[in-house]
């Protein structure tokens, strides 16, 4: 796995050069070798397999250890799209909908009397405190077993306004090339999302190829009990224990991980302190942004949004060099091939 | 990996039966494909190979997909000893110790000064909450770099006051047997400890070949902020921040594993609801229990111990029919040959 094959350059009836796979953009693109052909050529792509070569090359002085190959994603934003609303939010809407008839105490709240009425506007009023707290009255209240069946469900049938695709269809696949490349190099891939940990578990490893236990996301408190039937269940409670964003993503790495990422990707300021934290460790690093620029393809958004803000991040991965990948002119697809 | 070899039981010149390898004592014993040659012939032995090849055989009713063998296992008292005092605690009396010049405040507090002096009645007066207060004062105040490089320091210079050799070579040889054992099988071998995680992982790789990203265990809270190079580090505040003990280790499964393990041994009540909630799982499930037996090679206690308490836990192991082992007669050898 570390070392990739090597083959000659024959132009005419002269070898060139020997040189690693995927070195050199002339045969990379278009070859059935290019391990990331939904990429452009261009920065992006070199700068990312250029890290790749120089980590993996036995005998270079970047090489790394498998063991220590750790790579960090965020999600939304960075491996699947987040607009208009962050795709975890729609499921909560969704579910207070689904729900209503059992809480009818819920009329009596602004925000979850709009979500009812499918009134966005008045959601949306209610800011962030109040939807805190749909957040956590769709998110407790049952096992954690119920919950994993509950958006396993919602990801089979719920649609995307804009796209009227399955939501887990709406991951990059440029990304998902990324992904299998990085593994492919003995790389171990990690989410590290704000997102809710339960609710990314039960997609990912279908969507991106990540086992539960690589998922570090937020969490809320679970209680161990009996349950109906006497066997134990660990029982969703609207606790909030762990926030995974900003800060709290170097902190959750170490929590979870116990070793600092040598290559990592966000999208958003809250993934700024992760990246900070990967690149600033010894030897060899890359550091990686999505900046959503396609408002046809996807949407373009930056140091104004409300979602996804991206702003601080941004300077300093001018300023430290870090990878910037402009979606429009980097990827030549957004999503995968519809099902 | 997942189907063990089988041959044929040959008895005079009748062939008697096809057995799995490993299926029975009679050449199982002293042969070299013994997977566990530590371990003597028993209920529990068996009950461990015959569990591995139910979930390993294909076709098998009880055949798990290697992604879900999933296995966890408590630390102290499990994988290595835990008395006189546990060794995590040694590792604080030795801190307080070799830190205390820099802090004249200690000396105002008696269990500081005690632990100082070398007075273990005195430390041992403190009570629980003197102790995590000592615990707290020698676990913060640097970066987790920095951390790590003490626990590795003294892991490789502090010695065991009844058996001279160092910490990590009081882990027990039959459970490192069983871990290589179950890895050969497909399975994911975990930690899960109310130890401290950071503790663990600066030995857990070295002495039980688990990753750190397969340590689960009580932690502090980090604080990400600039060094004094201006790099960012994680600073290490005495908060705590998660004790996985008890409860905890059903909620620290399932906020870092994100799956209910197949295979769980512990030794103590502290282990009690991990056993459950592995136990209490669909399909086959194996809970096991060390039941410390052997004053002579290591120690003997269970329900009256101040440390590694079985009590509820051996109730229960006898009710559920759990797999106990006695140290004095299932093991042949407690540690590792002295290097």
């Amino acid at each position: 796995m570390t070392n990739l094959p090597r083959r000659r350059l024959l132009i005419g009836s002269a070898v060139l050069a020997t040189a690693p796979l995927f070195a050199t953009p002339v045969f990379a693109q278009g070859s059935p070798a290019d391990p990331l052909p939904s990429w452009n050529e261009g920065a992006a792509k070199k700068s990312i397999v250029d890290f790749v070569k120089r980590v993996t090359t036995s005998g270079s002085p970047d090489f790394v250890a498998p063991a220590d190959r750790i790579a960090t994603f965020d999600n939304d934003g960075t491996l699947w799209s987040e607009q208009p609303i962050y795709f975890q939010f729609a499921f909560v809407l969704d579910r207070v909908k689904a729900t209503a008839p059992q809480h009818p105490e819920w009329l009596q709240k602004p925000q979850f009397k709009a979500a009812i009425d499918g009134d966005m506007k008045g959601v949306m009023a209610a800011g962030q405190k109040g939807l805190l707290e749909m957040m956590a009255a769709t998110h407790s209240g049952m096992s954690t077993d119920e919950f994993n069946a509950i958006v396993k469900d919602w990801v089979a049938t719920a649609r995307h306004p804009r796209f009227k695709r399955p939501y887990t269809e709406l991951v990059y696949q440029p990304m998902l090339e990324l992904l299998d490349y990085l593994r492919a190099n003995g790389f171990k891939t990690f989410i590290v999302s704000g997102g809710g940990v339960e609710f990314m578990r039960a997609f990912a490893e279908r969507a991106y190829g990540i086992p539960p236990e690589q998922v570090i996301g937020s969490s809320g408190a679970t209680q161990f009990k009996a349950g109906a039937d006497g066997k134990p269940i660990l029982l969703k409670t609207p606790k909030v224990e762990f926030i995974d964003d900003g800060p709290g993503k170097p902190a959750g790495i170490n929590r979870f991980i116990g070793r600092r990422p040598i290559f990592a990707f966000g999208n958003s300021d809250g993934d700024l302190q992760m990246l900070q934290w990967t690149a600033a460790g010894a030897g060899a690093r890359f550091a990686g942004l999505v900046h959503h620029t396609d408002a046809e393809r996807e949407w373009s958004y930056d140091r104004t949004s409300h979602i996804g803000k991206l702003d601080k991040a941004w300077d300093e991965a001018k300023l430290r060099n870090w990878t910037v990948v402009d979606m429009k002119t980097d990827w030549k697809t957004v999503y995968p091939p519809q099902k």
